[in-house]
């Protein structure tokens, strides 16, 4: 029998653990710290992992990273080598994704704030409103979730671009790559929506000087900010300073260099500031462990992973 | 050179002829009450005619029907029979109104308003939801508008059902018609969105007997309604009373009986309330002047019209 062991410190591992076993009732699954001998573990799934657990599991053959983002496994500095990650990219969290993305877009393009203002006020104005074709809407990052959430905001008649390290092409969707390619991108784009891997190159890269280079012709006269990738690639004082200055028209944002978002953060109650709890695309454990289930008895019939990440890469 | 004349008392319709000439250079466009000799009319576009005017225009062509409804034309009494009408139904309002109506579901689906109470007070809850799988749309109406909105909220995974006057076909959408079909379609619906034309049989159909109806199984113990339709489908004491008794989770309301709705409605400060005012489906004036031009021109040339109105069926 193999056995499994979830690493998950801040989330409630007797559920996944029961979700888990339904998904594979012959593996023999643990949840850490009650792990039994390290060295009987073949698989892990972890999130935010203490050092040295994982490089503890000397008998280890894969290890599941829980959630879109790797950065949660990668960070810890003792994971040991050789070992191959699977990332958990299942489409249940894709659409999840890309739900938030596409509502978060059409509550900027629709203003939906300024008509709970005034519903708040009791004020009947219905304002002219453009079209969908006539907002840009850029993508950073086009992986697996951006390149689904830009296609749909295609399909429901924005102006999509998409912008990642290497080419990507998509149909519908203006892709541009590169370190070349982004300043084009940034001046064509009046929604910014980031849903980039976090890896040394995308810390803090939503700065102010980005946002100076986003458009301003669009239908607010500044451009809107959506990030519902990592905290950390945010600069959360020049965002505020941008939001002040009127650079930023507007921002929706999923993360924070620091979680939960402390008391005195001024996003809390800045007017211009849609926040969320890290929600934008919650894992289903059920559907999580479905996949991580299914890919063990592929492993174990044909030694095939799918979904591998690249270390040196970061995602 | 035909004549065309605006008639639309409570919208500028300065604004209108000057779109309409770009279109069309060759047509001479009238706005009421500068109308000319009636008799020189060939062609009207019309919203909210005043009496008589219409019927006034002995040598009429086509009557256009400015917006989605048609039922702003049919409440004219005198107008002339034997006219065929047109409906304006151009794919810019079918957009819109689909944009409308997805966020309005993602809205309710992801808890926006739960989100944006606990925002105002630094609430950090990341608490979980469901799979748009888990949520069953029911959309009134498969018209033109209603079958995009359908579509568009089945490929974003939800499960959508349909229910019309008479029986349709539609990819990935589970459809009902008629009143043997109504029950069984409101039985299976979470949230519940109108797209139904203002007609005698959908007078007042939005009451506390259909709300009843509903499903109370969903996500959230009690269902959703969302009203794009016209006011006259609802009736207003009965969807207040269902919000207080929890029989109705919540509504999204665009239209009412009486627009702009007056300042003592308990919908402006209803906390499960979302009013707009009847923006859900904007008529861009230079989108639909095309849309009429390119009519006009297809007409004069074929005596082809497109998207005729049935009028003893109302729509």
């Amino acid at each position: 029998m193999s056995s499994f062991l979830f690493v998950t410190p801040t989330w409630d591992g007797g559920q996944w653990a029961a979700e888990m076993r339904k998904a594979a009732p012959a593996l023999d699954v643990r949840v850490w710290p009650d792990m039994g001998d390290p060295a009987t573990v073949d698989y892990v799934a972890a999130w935010l992992p203490p050092p040295n657990v994982v490089r503890s599991l000397t008998g280890l053959k894969v290890i599941f990273s829980l959630g879109a983002g790797v950065d949660a496994i990668l960070k810890d500095p003792t994971l040991p080598d050789g070992v191959p990650i699977v990332r958990v990219n299942d489409p249940d969290l894709t659409m999840r994704m890309t739900e938030y993305v596409v509502l978060h877009v059409l509550m900027h393009h629709r203003q939906q704030r300024r008509l709970d203002e005034n519903q708040k006020k009791g004020i009947w104005d219905g304002f002219p409103t453009h079209a969908a074709s006539g907002l840009r809407v850029g993508i950073m990052g086009l992986g697996v979730l951006g390149q689904d959430a830009a296609q749909k905001l295609a399909m429901l008649g924005f102006k999509v671009a998409g912008w990642s390290r290497t080419p990507k092409h998509l149909d519908g969707v203006q892709c541009y790559s590169g370190a070349g390619g982004l300043d084009t991108f940034l001046a064509r784009t009046d929604i910014l929506v980031s849903l980039l891997p976090a890896t040394p190159e995308t810390d803090g890269i939503l700065n102010r000087a980005l946002i100076r280079k986003l458009a301003r012709s669009g239908p607010f006269g500044a451009p809107v900010l959506i990030n519902a990738g990592r905290g950390r690639q945010q600069d959360e004082d020049d965002i505020l300073a941008a939001l002040d200055a009127g650079e930023l028209h507007g921002a929706t944002l999923d993360v924070f260099r620091t979680e939960p978002l402390p008391k005195e953060s001024r996003f809390w109650t800045h007017p211009r500031v849609t926040l969320t709890p890290h929600i934008a695309a919650d894992s289903d454990p059920a559907v999580i462990c479905n996949y991580v289930a299914q890919q063990i008895a592929v492993y174990e019939r044909t030694g095939q992973l799918s979904n591998l990440v690249d270390r040196s890469r970061g995602y």
